[in-house]
């Protein structure tokens, strides 16, 4: 079963603290407005300029991304805890 | 009877719970602001660009949707329970 | 006596509920936020575009429309209760 | 004495009740939030495009017009009690 | 000393009650939300359209306009008490 | 050192009441709102069109300008106390 | 490990008080709402017009620049402390 985020929405699997030791990257669980990790599942065709034409997103399907702790909405996919957010909630992408 | 949507509205039928077998998505009752499912009966012209022009739905009759929960108003037509809503309060397509 | 309505608003005469029989369409009393039904008496000549030209409404007078229950304002033409509201508070057509 | 509104501001005369004979307009003072009926005295040019270009108001002086009860400003001019409103408060024009 | 106000800013000369003789014009002390009527002093280049350009005011030195009677950012230039307003604030001009 | 301003954004060293001799400008200590005045330091390249195009702004160092008393942000830069604010939180410009 | 931010976004590094030799800049503690200084140290592709077309970011890593003290997100990379935040929240340039 897929699901296909529509607009400028994107698919998310957050992943964990356990994942730190791979890229380095430390979010300290007390800091309460620190970003979260998470891997774009899939993303939507993007948003639309004001002439209608659709923008590109800038993430794709697979990217590490850090986004706002409290974004999205929860989703439950095939039993897979997701999260469905904005394109603009994702702060940027790990490379 | 029919009811054609105006605008970028759609008329949306909300799937129960005992659906979840069939697509394998799973929506527990107790999370307050998880998403729906439902499946688009009927879909308005679209948005409309700056410049006047439509904007083609994202969507189409007989999509299986995710909406927010509480989005939409609720209408009886031909003794159905059905729900009106904004084509932006779905937030993706299940396919 | 006319009443002609600018922009983009509606003049919309509100249709009780003794009318559900014929389309099959019931809104239940006791639900607060239901849309109500009506027939579009007036039509103003639309909202602009961003570049100043005129978008042609979506509704004509005649059509029988779902509107929100609280949308408009009510006014007394020739002695009969109508509302005035905008083709956005439309919610669409009912066929 | 002559005032010229600016810009999409109209200069109105307020009618009242004794007036609802002549064209059958009825709104009663019972109700809070009916509109008010009044003839246009002056017009401005009218509000501006994005592109600055000025749109032709949708009314001229002498129009009898629908208002909302307590759109625009009191003004003082000859003696007389006029109102000063935007064009947008103007609901539709008495034909 | 001149002072040259800045994009759809004007500097208005407030015109107090004695004036009222003169145009004809009376303001009623009493009125809370009731407009000022004063003199434009001097107006700045004019508001800017999306594309940049610049919208011409519809305002001159030496026009007799009518203001909200709480608009404005009062100043003391050579000792004489002054406004700073908006464009947008001035309802209209007293011809 | 230097400090260059960011899009619309001027840097401005405020004028206490010692000045108010030499333009004639007075403000009253006492009056909470009204306006201070200082001259400008440096100022960035402006704010952007909807195209994207630069406005050129409508200041440049070294001009005397009045502007809000609780306008922008403060900073010490080589020991001097100077403010950084908008473009559009300048009133006008003494001349 | 490199951290790529999206569209307008900037990761810049938190310069200490020790810094302030240097450039000759000095922000007192006490102050609440003073600017911070920092780094850059990576720069997203920046906005986007209403057209869609991206408008280059007008800073770029390496640059020092003063910031709103409580703009942006904290995050760590690699055992740093780091912000992302909005090219819109730097303030200007120390050049």
């Amino acid at each position: 079963m897929a699901f296909k985020p529509l607009q400028d929405r994107v698919l998310v699997r957050r992943v964990e603290g356990e994942e730190k030791t791979k890229g380095g990257l430390i979010i300290p669980d007390s800091a309460k407005e620190k970003p979260a990790e998470g891997e774009v599942v899939s993303v939507g065709e993007g948003a639309r300029k004001d002439n209608g034409e659709l923008i590109a997103p800038g993430i794709k399907a697979g990217d590490r991304v850090l986004f706002g702790k409290w974004s999205g909405t929860e989703v439950q996919i095939d039993g897979e805890d997701l999260l469905i957010m904005k394109e603009g909630d994702i702060l940027g992408i790990i490379a």
